[in-house]
């Protein structure tokens, strides 16, 4: 069994954007810290909710209709299907919980590889 | 789709201990924030898993052998089937994941009812 898992500590533990690291696993799902910088691409998952923390900083998680700006403590799930793209006009750290093997550009060939740390 | 989650906004809300209010779901699971003081009940839930992140305060969570000590940026699973309790020596505020309708208790009985904040 697994210990405790500090947030903190693991974000510590590299620097590249858009790099996910998984620091835990439950119920078919990935728990997952990234920093991110910049644009993402705008992608959609067609069978999977995507939840998003923030854990510091600040990102805009764009949709087609809307922008949904998220601060540190606030959440948002992007439904299934629905076309989004994060940006992060400064460093921000995420937490993300997805299904084990959800491509995170939302095509495998272009997805980070899966990272556990 | 709904909008974002301010989990402070979502807990100050509410006074109850152990009376978790569902935020929002994903994946089939909802997210839940939740106050607790004091000592939970004993208990296990045979097929899910069960995610803690404490967001503020500090708890231990017992298990059967040995004691799991998280403060807030710190998170834990309790793999499906392993018995738990937990306890908050002071007031302390947490995420929780789980699938819907898993009883907090462990036993539908005495689970509290499901609320959505």
């Amino acid at each position: 069994m697994e210990d405790s898992v500090n947030l903190a500590e693991k974000l510590a533990l590299f620097e590249e954007h858009w790099s996910p690291r998984t620091v835990a696993e439950f119920n078919g799902h990935d728990v997952m810290v990234v920093k991110v910088e910049g644009e993402f691409n705008w992608h959609a998952h067609p069978d999977t909710d995507d939840f998003f923390l923030v854990l510091k900083g600040q990102i805009d998680i764009e949709l087609r209709d809307r922008t949904v700006t998220l601060s540190a403590g606030e959440m948002f799930i992007v439904p299934r299907g629905v076309e989004h793209r994060p940006i992060a006009r400064e460093e921000a750290h995420l937490l993300l919980i997805e299904p084990t093997g959800t491509p995170n550009t939302g095509d495998p060939d272009t997805a980070a590889k899966r990272q556990i740390v």
